[in-house]
């Protein structure tokens, strides 16, 4: 069976490889990208079949880049998971908790496991551009004092030794990823979809009670709206663009009618993709 | 007269001290701190009169950590400032635009100059905490072939040459900032306000059109919403806290019983402050 290729961003080991895992199983290999707009150009011009993004996290909150970027490219939404962060610390073998002094990760986990950080002031925190990026690094500088905090894939990926575990201060901690695709459609197994979530993006015209309104068009056919984003709208200073969750399908007759209600309202909208709600 | 005692982060020359300057004027004797959280703090604890910070940028969008700031921190939100930001490029005296190799800035600023690097491939982006700290570095470490991006501010507190004005992408450039207090109150003067803007937060019950029943209290009174930001609600994944901005003074009358009405429908809310619509 031929593989589909998932972009994303980060070091193997990263937390969106496991979103990978849980959106595709074995049927993905996986590309890793720096940053989040080479992984959504890969896709636009085809060079992956599929990208995995992270969209937001429940105690750090939205990744407000990736949501600007899925408006600047033409892509879908076609699946959504949860995944479980937990927070390791790791180190080089031989190197043993009593040595270490620094902890690399990335900037969002190290501010997820502050508690731990006051429980033990003689180790500083040291941001480093990804979470799986710091075990390598520390794994390949051997570092004789310093660990990572990164997840357990990252440890046996790099062979790191994990020194604690769960070291986070919430274990209310759970990040959402996207499946996107481009023209090939990679679409997860659907058994007995229960319930299906469909993402728009949309501009209110610049009057009073203009969001009200719009809100009103899922209000009134008893559609369940899940999340609401608002970004800035470039060259109009103070006006906003709207990312919203809701639940439907977008070829549901009820929810055709409310976004043609929609599109009377709005400047701008533009449906994102419906998907089966992840897990 | 005794002056005012106004926390900012950042360092000298920093967007946030001309904001403190539009707002207070030279009442305002500026006390720098380098994260926003310390700046939230001192006025927690009395070291400082007033606080200004960022809230929102037209371009990068809102500063999330300064929204969740505003929920922990006991503080009142008493007046707004809107900032044009102009990007300019500057270097120690001697040093020629054509010496130039890399540039430090705040990683925001260098994303919204983003033409000039790519009219300039030879010049490197360096990410620095900060727009006028990064001015200060390179003129005490007297680099022969780096600059910073800042205001003119700041080029004439630490005596950079300017090489380039108002390298920005775009001109619809805007900060938003609020002067913050505790229990000194420091209330900017009040000629004539036409209109005045209250902010608040607060969390819906989790049933469907609760967030459209929210805003109806706002609607049905004909008071016009200006923002609306969501941020996670810690400990129950996939809830979420709304900030909003409407026009109106929590003393009036018809806000008063806008605000009672929300305050049925919502588990939690807590208003931030009445301030005067800002230029």
């Amino acid at each position: 069976m031929k593989k589909v290729k998932v972009g994303f961003q980060g070091e193997l080991g990263a937390f969106s490889q496991e979103a990978v895992r849980q959106l595709l199983g074995d049927r993905a290999a996986v590309v890793p990208f720096q940053r989040f707009e080479e992984v959504f150009r890969a896709l636009d011009r085809s060079e992956t079949d599929a990208s995995v993004i992270p969209i937001e996290n429940t105690l750090a909150g939205s990744v407000h880049e990736n949501y600007d970027h899925l408006l600047h490219f033409d892509v879908k939404i076609v699946a959504e998971t949860n995944v479980r962060i937990v927070h390791n610390l790791m180190a080089p073998p031989g190197v043993r908790f009593r040595d270490i002094r620094r902890l690399y990760s990335h900037p969002v986990a190290l501010n997820q496991c502050l508690q731990f950080f006051s429980d033990h002031p003689e180790i500083e925190r040291v941001p480093f551009y990804d979470t799986a990026g710091s075990v390598k690094m520390v794994m390949e500088e051997k570092l004789p004092d310093a660990g990572a905090i990164a997840s357990t894939v990252a440890a046996s990926i790099y062979g790191a030794h994990i020194l604690r575990r769960s070291i986070e201060d919430d274990r209310q901690n759970f990040t959402r990823f996207f499946l996107l695709n481009a023209k090939r459609r990679v679409v997860p197994e659907e058994r007995s979809v229960k319930v299906w979530k469909t993402s728009i993006v949309f501009n209110t015209r610049n009057v009073p009670g203009a969001l009200f309104r719009s809100l009103s068009v899922f209000a009134l056919r008893d559609l369940n709206l899940n999340k609401i984003e608002s970004r800035p709208l470039r060259g109009k200073p103070w006006e906003y663009l709207f990312y919203v969750d809701f639940e439907g399908r977008e070829d549901d007759p009820v929810a055709q009618k409310a976004l043609g209600h929609l599109a009377e309202l709005a400047d701008f909208m533009r449906v994102l993709g419906s998907y089966p709600r992840g897990h």
